[in-house]
């Protein structure tokens, strides 16, 4: 943030300065030179090598989050002669929601590699960038709804709610419990790298040469 | 900072205009002309005031979602010597953290009006809309991980779970379950508003001048 405003503030000045100093010869335009331009390419590079990075990491939280919520099962080592007590995710149609969620997510952020790509390689190229800025907001809520979701079952998991009379599972199936708690953990982080990615690519935005 | 954003922007426009004047002494650069410069200012100022309606509708869905939730409360006609069967939305703290976070996003999405308008003002100000567009961010997320828990616990409610032996409330407190329906329904129209703003504000800034 305060680079950008450094930035913002450089480029009038040295204009202004070039103006006091040859104003008949005039022969900069009104728009940015080419130091200028370059200048701005540089920045935009930087940020969009940083948005690379952050959304391998994100891609790999998702990933996780998906893997861990989608392997946990647990198995009891006690059954009754009709009855075995067995706990999946799919039991609970919010953590099944949650698996398919994280799953579009990470797709949606491999796939999105490609394009941050091209932003490195051409930095001023907007299409791409405004691509990325929608589809990740879309992305950020998607993971956020089943982040949030999950944290609610969880949470009930975990302490139960004696005004709706339903009861903590959590002392028998401690080992799903952990499981569904790493996995809601996992999801929040791909949603604060999500928010980093939106902001920076606003940032990246900002600067039209 | 708004301060800043319109100083920021007046200074290349009167350079341009005396560049307009003498085009053969300066040759024109790469920037945009006058008559660009005022479209791109009529295409921001239609995306800035369809930014503010988006903003005050949002702003009465969130107030309205907050409202519903907040007045939530049910007394069941019948009762035993000991105990009288009540729902309110405060037994469950998830809706109690609906009703917070909501709160949150109302109140912000009421103090950003002025922003907004000084984006209609001054079409080419910067600074505000980046502001916008990182809080909206914020906000989007924050409203829906309140909208998305709180669907997870309404349709354990409607539903139950008879994995974790979590029975279904709503044939009791039909009135209740109704009203925090309604609730996360308008929660989830205050996050599509909210997902709308974000892309306004980066199709708003996309053109520079």
């Amino acid at each position: 943030m305060e680079k950008n405003g450094s930035t913002k503030i450089d480029i009038p000045e040295t204009s202004r300065e070039r103006k006091g100093k040859a104003p008949l010869l005039g022969g900069s335009g009104p728009g940015p030179g080419p130091a200028e331009y370059a200048k701005g390419a540089g920045y935009k590079k930087g940020i969009a090598i940083f948005d690379l990075i952050l959304r391998i990491s994100a891609a790999a939280a998702a990933l996780a989050a998906t893997a861990t919520m989608g392997t946990t099962e647990q198995t009891l080592p006690f059954f009754t002669q009709f009855f075995q007590f067995q706990a999946s995710y799919d039991d609970l149609p919010t953590f099944t929601f949650f698996v398919i969620a994280m799953a579009l997510v990470s797709g949606y952020l491999v796939l999105s590699i490609p394009f941050s790509i091209v932003c490195i390689a051409r930095p001023h190229a907007l299409a791409p960038r405004l691509l990325l800025i929608i589809f990740d907001t879309l992305a950020v809520t998607l993971a956020t709804s089943a982040a949030g979701a999950s944290t609610a079952i969880v949470y009930l998991a975990h302490e139960g709610n004696s005004g709706a009379n339903w009861l903590a599972v959590c002392q028998q199936f401690t080992d799903f419990c952990q499981k569904t708690s790493t996995a809601v953990v996992a999801g929040f982080s791909t949603v604060v790298l999500l928010i980093f990615l939106v902001v920076l690519s606003a940032c990246a935005l900002r600067k039209h040469y």
